[in-house]
């Protein structure tokens, strides 16, 4: 998840060292020792990432998912996390869900510490990863005449989220126990010309590629895979939470995992300028079914 | 800072990587690349670790300084950060005392996370280090024979606070700008037998060397360079964030940057067992003015 641009930009222009490059919101990648690490920091508060008097087991699970899954998006394989962890009642929850996502991923507790607060409370996951490939996949490499794809379908969460509030906690367990897609993300490292994790929501992030490539990403939305009733396929595309992988590929090459193939990449020149807003970056719009998308506004989730 | 043992205690038995040494509460030591890394992570809490109504451009100073200092204390020259930021009215004083503490340190921003949320807001830092020198300095390295060194004086941080609290904002520098003592630690690493940062308070912070060393700590309060008058010295010897280096060196040989004996380290077996409680590991107890200290209760601030 991220924060509004305008803070992230004032972030950004702090001093850089010279051998770590920012490259988005997602990750920072750092070259150390002949190695390129790829790390990521992401906090959730309790009310505004997690549904309030969610099990603590899930919030432990999805913090550490969350974060391995801007890993995948980078091709990164997880050597390891440090967690910040807000103490309270609930905690030996907190920590069997964390135990039980760091069994599952095969990943080591590097340390972190803990603190007395809220509520709300805070706690945030920094994921280290080794990329397997160099560069490391952005979400600006999108080049005209790639084809955009996207792993598994969208709006499971959502329907999961309202299992959750009808109690259905089975049927939640897409919203609560999110994946993240490691092994896909290091089978996509090499082909991809763009990646990124769908966080926020597939048509939010589709955009945050368009701008970041200065490329169009031409969508269909009747392509898209939704999990849910096709009367709801807007909600499915405008829902985040997801943590499937949008990736771009270059045109008649198939991707190494499943995916499905929603749209493609054309000039930013090829269609007006219904995409350029304030911050435009020298072009760069999402084009859905047809109609440049000139905002982001209501796109998804941003927080 | 650190939480209690027994959940720390609790983190620290899930699974570990084979590359991962998990040092104690200040910092994981990762290898990779031929390199070895430091991490660290630590969150500051709205009114629990800082003061109501305090200047985000000192709580993000303090951010950056604290996790450093525990980056000095393992003897690790800082790579760079991840921030983990609860927005709010103030955040502009924040990114601008995360600015200031970067370029003092030399340090760049990587990359984080933006978030909503609180009161009380919370924030992390997480700090990537190279160590200097292998093996990295650890609390539990002291050993019979050593002597007890500190660095600087202790206090100047309670009276910092104190002229915070009395609105004289330049007499709290030492409470809100506190420093890292990066060189020192770099100097130390290769000769220190062990070492760490005095951040909950002189007593507590060797009670734990004392115990994660398995040797006594035997300290003479009158030796420590305090910063409060003399009708003060046990409250100098009991506040934290001073983030002095407390550090054992082998018998007649003298420190490499100003500081001053405290001490001696002694076998375990040498006097009573005065420090064993609950949780003993073998010995290893803090001995004050010939006094063994059986609780760390009351030793300083725990949090």
């Amino acid at each position: 998840m991220s924060g509004e641009l305008d803070l992230i930009e004032r972030l950004r222009a702090l001093p850089l060292h010279e051998g770590a490059r920012n490259l988005d919101d997602d990750a920072a990648v750092l070259e150390i020792g002949g190695e390129t690490l790829v790390l990521t920091h992401d906090m959730l508060v309790e009310g505004v990432h997690t549904a309030r008097g969610q099990d603590a087991a899930d919030v432990a699970w999805k913090l550490v998912a969350t974060n391995l899954s801007d890993l995948a998006a980078k091709g990164a394989r997880p050597v390891g996390v440090l967690v910040g962890f807000t103490r309270g009642k609930d905690e030996a929850r907190f920590v069997a869900g964390l135990e039980a996502a760091l069994r599952h991923y095969g990943v080591p507790l590097l340390g972190g510490d803990t603190v007395s607060g809220g509520p709300p409370r805070s706690h945030g996951l920094t994921a280290i990863g080794r990329a397997s490939h160099v560069p490391v996949p952005s979400r600006g490499g999108a080049r005209p005449g790639d084809a955009v794809w996207v792993t598994g379908t969208l709006g499971a969460a959502l329907a999961g989220f309202e299992a959750l509030t009808a109690g259905d906690r089975d049927g939640a367990r897409a919203y609560l126990r999110p994946q993240a897609l490691i092994e896909e993300g290091l089978a996509l490292a090499p082909v991809a010309t763009a990646m990124m994790d769908v966080s926020d929501s597939l048509l939010l992030d589709a955009w945050r590629m368009a701008r970041a490539s200065g490329a169009n990403l031409v969508l269909e939305s009747a392509a898209v895979p939704i999990a849910l009733p096709e009367a709801r396929r807007d909600e499915a595309l405008r829902w985040g939470d997801d943590y499937q992988l949008l990736f771009a590929l270059p045109a008649g090459l198939a991707p190494p995992v499943r995916a499905t193939r929603i749209g493609t990449v054309e000039s930013p020149d090829s269609r007006g300028d219904g995409g350029s807003d304030g911050d435009s970056d020298g072009g760069g719009a999402l084009i859905l079914d047809g109609r440049p998308i000139a905002s982001p506004d209501g796109l998804g989730y941003s927080h």
